[in-house]
């Protein structure tokens, strides 16, 4: 299968995109999405949350299957159960505070992604869908 | 760019799959992880819930930019402020909660994929970057 980018991310970073949640966002975050895919975005702005999907395209490295992820326990873990960038497919997803759209440029909260990411999709946040019902939840949820 | 699967959705849906929450589940539902990838599942039991990035691959209608969603307010928005399947990239994202993992196999709530619907990552879902804070949610949120 392949892939086509719908739209480039903008962040300050060149080298190494923290890990960071969207409450955490330090400098300017925005998506410039191609012109050819603008209709698309009609009203997006009523969502205050959206998730991007975009291509990993900077990994190099070759993967590993398990690996030790800086946060929280530090017990080795598959690839699977961790979300770093060197996967089969290098697929990031992130969501993100919509903060305006202004024509084809979505203002957005911090995304760990490097300056000039391609992006794949863009979906909207949906309650329902998209997080855990309270009492279905569990601790290591 | 080009991805691979990594293994394949089981689903009772062969024609339509509707859409769904994580606690809506009514049937069998699993994954097969290609054995070439089993390793990076290690520790993946530990999660209650992940998100499933898959391929949209049955989609053949050509993509339409404004939609009209089937469910809450029926005002058509662009294709970017709605799950339609029909998006440039034909990519599913859907959060499920993990029942068990057996070898290769993972036992998952509803998801509204077709049988036979390949996947391209699994990651696994953390609160801290997935849901959003309640102080910053809004009503559309």
């Amino acid at each position: 299968m392949q892939f086509h980018p719908i739209g480039i991310i903008h962040t300050p970073y060149t080298k190494h995109a923290p890990r960071q949640s969207i409450t955490e966002a330090e400098g300017v975050f925005y998506i410039s999405i191609d012109p050819a895919n603008e209709q698309g975005l009609f009203r997006l702005e009523k969502h205050s949350h959206i998730f991007i999907i975009y291509w990993l395209d900077r990994q190099t490295e070759p993967i590993k299957w398990v690996v030790t992820p800086h946060h929280g326990q530090a017990a080795p873990v598959g690839l699977f159960a961790s979300r770093t960038p060197l996967r089969p497919n290098p697929i990031g997803l992130s969501l993100v505070k919509l903060l305006g759209v202004d024509g084809n440029v979505l203002h957005i909260s911090g995304i760990d992604a490097l300056d000039g990411t391609p992006v794949l999709d863009i979906k909207p946040y949906f309650k329902g869908l998209d997080s855990i019902p309270l009492k279905t939840s569990s601790p290591s949820g």
